[in-house]
């Protein structure tokens, strides 16, 4: 438990260092955390697009919020960076959302991103995805309802970009839900070039930091965005199911091709890697000690 | 329903033709079961080596049996090509097989397979393990349960050789499982060679076809398994995990180094490549025609 | 699976036959359906509320839908009567029902009832509870994406009575749902007298038959409503958990007010009906068979 | 997480109250345990018995474990006092125990009791019940893993009198566990009367307080038991779920003779004491605070 208030602590205070924003990287269970986790990532996403993604399902709130909290659970348990819960709409209205939050710290979480859409939600990048939003009034009835049922950091995300009602309502809702208690807003686009967030970057005034999601405009580097000096965290939204994919792809391709197993053998991790990877070593000293 | 009666129908058959084996792709998810479908596998391996390797844990019955269901539950409603569920020993004695068993029917599964070691298991492959098997006759006590509580195929897994209990051993109980109504047995060997497998092989004479998992002898082809004649299936034991696992330490490792995310876009599967994964186009079509 | 094909047909059989309902009994766990199924009723009511309350929790919603489905599978594969899975909004829209009814249907059901209320729901007998309804053309859309998935059979709920809408608005929005597929049509009263319920009745010239609900109205007995010759089946809503809550409080309150447990010994079930509900002679079957 | 702090402590504290033992309720759900905490018990007893039953299924090992875990998390966030979680043998060896303890205390249970006996494990009360036991030594190897893995008190229980091994053997593993770190020994008796159950409890000379469960002895009054000064806490083990039994059992027999549910309803628990279970209030205040 003093583990979870450490890893809380910890976000609360990298996303003021803007100057050097954090990066979290997507996951979609515990073995992608713990990849990301050594590979030196300072959080980690438990993205639902991720995780609709490995059930091979459209992230569309389909899959049920269990899965997510699930999920959140298992990397929770894997790793020390602070865990990011992706809890889309809330999962419902505002009486969802304060059933369900202190399940998701009870799960783990350092944080949850909580969006302003309507439930069931649609695919953000999605192309004529569904991107209805509630009124600013209902969604900071949800921040505020999820601000009083826990300690975790509350990141309320804004789709106002990504629904096309321009730049001036998405200031307009960002500022609205530092209001009603949000510790640092997510400014989404889709937009192809880093103009549309440049812009909203260089003009919020907000009290606190800004985070943002990369996946559509790639081309900015984290350096770039520490230079504004506006952002606290960078996610990289979606890249580990990517990779998990082009890597299985490969594989796949090979093996079939080749008529056998040898040929992927240098370029797959290992059996011992793995076996690392499941904590092997933690089992043998627990062996060792209890198994009698 | 008729699905499910005809995977079960076609791996019956498939399990048949020695001379040209199946080949079954191990998956730990729907997403690495779709892609091992759309490469041409022709079954798939609901491993529980993949399946804990995901979360992170050992393969040593430390997960949930309920978490071999889920996912088999699953893959099953993504693939339409057979489904082999891992269920490892059985999850307790003849009266967890009982009871279990019926539940994987109804998650989908065209086959199960299940091994004569002692709960809790170990990893086959992991040196110094804990490799203890049942008695002869308790283990076709568990078959003759599976046999008597469901329609799938039952595959009986010996891990004699894994044991270092000798072929003679490994041979008697391969032949009383087919006794007690194995449809076809799994015989494992971690030898880092296929001479031990091999030789098995040619002397088995036992009434059913044999399965393989040539993990630690990669070296040996699918057509040199297809001249012996007495190998049914192949199984890729743990391949979709290694390979997504070298897929996402690539491009974690290069998006850190190149302090931004575009590095790695040719190389990682497309945004639009993982949609089409998760059946977006199914859901828009689902929307055109309920969505009012 | 041909069990679950001959409960949905029974059911549809039995739906018609108005002039002698069928009686089905509300169920929180698979004991209380197996209990309603000893005592004679023809079919088990997998109520939301009553989950709900088991959990100590409103029913509006909270809940996972997984909790519903998970409950159906166990209730299902307890009793070989019809099981009504109450699967309140279908949990999202149409999108979620064309997704979430297949699973309901592999978990064993019969029949869904669907109802017409927005997401997230809110109890219906709760004074002041939120009863807004989605549009007509809405719920068409989710009645035949319930159609379009399953072969079960689908009761199309309308709360129009419930929201205060009046009869005619009940009436159309009745005749509507047939029109889109509903095998039947669950009129919903929570007025303290049959009348509101008896008016509708008599009204309803729809192609199929109708289901009630009394909790309300009480005191319309079960020959009455056959004489109505509208009804298919009548459901008791809630009356297994009710039950339940009353038989525990008066063991609880005698344990702690006689310091001791002797004294509920003739009024609680005893030990050995305990284990004749779970099952033992079952188990007992498998031991002497299997387990060697 | 400050709250569990607590129950932990208050649990230490009143089982060392040997001369007015603690009184534990089973429970089967949130529900029963929400009844058993206003009735005036002083902690819940999240029975496996219960659980299995009202799951329909035996009390052998046949429920996945995490049913356990799910029923704890559900209870705990109910109540208030502290939840004692029935982990059977701790679902395996003693691996299984050092990884799903730290799950329990997670969930929120206040304790954990484990039993010496082997995994699958068959329920004490069956007459001619599968009751072997594993050696002293594996079990002490059993509590010590629990005592590793977390703060929660950790009881003891061995089934020696159960398997007929005498008081002398149950006396001697008693004081192992004790030298193996457990908080409180758990001593069952299915005698018809408290005899061996009182000879036990006079002769222990542990430096841990017992706990006792006398479904099978119930003349024992818990006055008497107090006057014993050795044992900490008293469980009433299997009497919430037999109450809601013969609750269920009588109201489903008078609806059926009766041809309707008028009869019942001065008996059964009403609709509006069952919102209030519900958390009826609690769910209006959120509505009120921040549902706009």
């Amino acid at each position: 438990m003093s583990q979870q208030r450490t890893t809380i602590h910890a976000l609360h205070t990298a996303l003021k260092n803007t100057s050097k924003p954090s990066i979290a990287m997507s996951s979609h269970n515990a073995l992608s955390a713990k990849l990301a986790s050594q590979a030196g990532f300072n959080a980690i996403w438990a993205s639902g697009f991720e995780l609709s993604a490995s059930h091979a399902l459209p992230d569309a709130s389909i899959l049920p919020w269990t899965a997510h909290l699930d999920v959140v659970r298992s990397i929770s348990s894997t790793v020390s960076i602070p865990v990011i819960a992706d809890i889309d709409t809330g999962f419902g209205n505002a009486v969802n959302v304060a059933y369900t939050i202190p399940q998701f710290e009870q799960a783990g979480a350092a944080a949850v991103v909580i969006e302003d859409k309507t439930f069931p939600k649609d695919s953000s990048l999605r192309s004529q995805g569904r991107q209805k939003l509630v009124s600013i009034e209902e969604f900071q009835g949800k921040i505020a309802a999820a601000k009083a049922s826990s300690e975790m950091v509350i990141i309320a995300r804004t789709e106002a970009l990504i629904a096309d009602l321009g730049e001036e309502e998405a200031m307009k809702r960002g500022e609205a839900y530092v209001e009603a208690g949000a510790d640092a807003v997510l400014i989404h686009s889709k937009k192809k070039t880093p103009d549309e967030i440049l812009s909203f970057c260089r003009k919020w005034k907000g009290a606190v930091p800004l985070v943002i999601v990369p996946t559509a405009y790639p081309s900015i580097s984290f350096k770039e965005v520490g230079e504004l000096g506006k952002v606290g965290l960078i996610i990289c939204g979606n890249h580990a199911v990517r990779a998990a994919v082009s890597g299985m792809r490969g594989a796949f391709k090979s093996i079939l091709e080749d008529g056998g197993i040898a040929g992927v053998e240098g370029s797959i991790a290992s059996v011992e890697e793995t076996f690392e990877l499941q904590g092997d070593e933690e089992m043998r000293e627990i062996e060792r000690k209890f198994l009698r």
